[in-house]
């Protein structure tokens, strides 16, 4: 960078290693003891200033103390979630290794979207994927080993971030309804309708997308921010009656603010009895599904069309890492295609390119980070 | 995960940290012998056996003697970046340093996007973007540590990726141009102009944005696969007799495929002229503006609206880190927001919170990462 050789690494990656390990070590330990520190709050300024972010940005580390220097202040800077009494945003507390499958992805640079760029990375994504699917029924292959695209499987991909999974999942509801969108642009008269407490980000994807946010239609809730489902027929019948059609129902599992779950079997029976496409946004809580405690809360999920799930909540995966699954594979082919009439032959041989299904052209080896969590 | 006590680390932090250490290390040291094999091509099933994934999952790893095996073969069947004779898809030859900052991320899991989620982190996330401003001329501080919103400042952000920055980019543009889109969706008349050799995410943005493949109008371009200005001109006056609105002009820097930049400059006034958004998708070749002899290819890019510069292909940094930089810094609080017609005030105090102008919600520390490489 700046053609300065200035900032040729001049610290060896035994010594850089043996810092940073000793660093990460000390902080998780003093992160689980609940006397200590949660979060400082430093201004921007200072924390730069402490870093000594110009010269070490300039010169690079020139020797150990610096480097010392450098990690410790950064690591006292962060919000530290594995302190008993941190109560922030709603990521994941990551386990005591999970920094390890990012320290291999960032080494060695293999990106999971082609997989000649990482053939490793992308296997253990397919398996993860494979794995996820299973546990919702969507998977008929003999073991999680089995690549191929069966009949009647699922699909699914990893991609960086709820926000973005939720808009993959939207797009292809989208080419579902309306394929002729992709080429020629949206018609006018599609929309979503979820509870008015649908994450942000659903609504955000709409306006991105250029349905614009009014093409939202929320359902009110009850006091417990729940979805009303005779509210849900009755802006259906509404909608309907305006000549509007229906792209995607969207449900909470569950929702941010509450942790309280819509009711997924009501819903999809909904929208089966309706033929409307139903998503589910479980970035919190479709890890329901792997407790035979509260799976029962997420039930009739594998009635949906499409879920988002964030691995990098209630999985242990440090940011990010968020699947999106559909019950009909050819439903995840037809997210970022020109024509929604995709019909499926089963002799059909789809390569392990997760690329042409995904917002991001590159992505990370979030497979990996995923399987080691 | 799965409620699986056997899944538990049996492997203390010191012995995983050595072990995967050690393995990187030789893995470095092997893949930059250009008589050692790039990549081998191993079929996902059998990679998958190899590493004994299922039985991994299931148990955890017991003993060092599996997560030696697991991590030797993972490595090898990988693309190895660093070889002299990689010839393969264009993302960063990491330097040998580059997956500790990966490492540290994945251990504190400190998302960037919220300022109290991980204040170290977003704060060598704005000293970058102040770097890449300086670079341009759009930085109007004192200091790299100048964290204020001043008068007629640039402004930036990171991103996952180049498709998800040119696609924050153009919807920045149409916030410009038609800001009601973003509640009312998109108008009909919106056309975005470049040359036929575009890269495959500008089209495709589009097309997730509601607008349709058919919004992207290509120039011809010349044997060398870069826009001919003059075709520039006749496709915008034909357009404009056509009754359409262009969104934004959009230039390589460079192709993707040939490493050619288009004539930045007379586009860069082409716009200015006919009062046009100018959009330099930089992925690969912003970079350039870093070396006093390569800097002339992007003459004229300080004159663009917006520019996108990936830093996971020529500046080291493992995948993904993206810029997307602004001119006017009012521009990027628009990318996502309902108004177009925000109206910049010297005295209001904008957060260090990145998320308003993001895709993404949650996002990796991309700042750390770029600030280290």
């Amino acid at each position: 960078m700046k053609e300065n050789k200035n900032r040729e690494v001049k610290l060896p990656f035994k010594e850089t290693k043996n810092i940073v390990a000793n660093a990460l070590k000390k902080y998780v330990n003093k992160s689980k003891k609940d006397n200590e520190v949660v979060l400082k709050q430093n201004s921007p300024e200072k924390i730069a200033e402490m870093l000594n972010a110009s010269s070490i940005f300039e010169n690079g580390f020139s020797n150990t103390k610096e480097l010392n220097n450098f990690i410790n202040i950064y690591l006292e800077n962060t919000n530290h979630l594995k302190n008993p009494r941190y109560m922030g945003h709603q990521v994941a507390v990551p386990h005591d290794l999970s920094g390890i499958p990012d320290w291999i992805h960032g080494t060695i640079n293999n990106p999971s979207s082609l997989y000649e760029m990482g053939p490793a990375g992308a296997t253990l994504e397919a398996f993860m994927i494979n794995w996820m699917l299973s546990q919702l029924g969507w998977f008929r292959g003999k073991s999680l080993y089995d690549f191929k695209k069966l009949q009647n499987n699922g699909s699914g991909i990893l991609t960086h971030g709820g926000s973005i999974a939720n808009m993959t999942a939207l797009s292809a509801a989208r080419s579902n309804i309306a394929p002729e969108s992709w080429e020629k642009g949206n018609p006018k008269d599609l929309v979503v309708i979820g509870p008015s407490t649908s994450h942000y980000s659903i609504v955000r994807a709409l306006s991105i997308m250029g349905m614009g946010k009014d093409s939202f239609i929320p359902v009110p809730v009850d006091k417990n921010e729940v979805i009303i489902t005779t509210e849900l027929e009755n802006v259906y019948t509404k909608i309907k009656n305006e000549g509007k059609r229906v792209m995607a129902v969207v449900a909470n599992a569950c929702a941010t603010s509450t942790g309280l779950f819509d009711p997924i079997e009501e819903m999809a029976s909904f929208c089966k009895k309706n033929s409307l496409w139903f998503h589910v946004d479980g970035a919190h809580g479709a890890v329901a599904l792997l407790s035979p405690v509260h799976k029962l809360k997420v039930k009739g999920i594998e009635d949906a069309d499409s879920i988002i799930w964030d691995a990098h909540k209630m999985l242990r995966v440090p940011s990010l890492c968020t699947a999106v699954l559909f019950k009909k594979q050819e439903h995840m082919w037809n997210s970022f295609h020109q024509k929604g009439s995709y019909v499926f032959h089963e002799n059909e041989v789809i390569g392990m390119d997760s690329m042409p299904f995904t917002i991001e052209c590159t992505k990370s080896a979030l497979g990996t980070k995923l399987f080691w969590s």
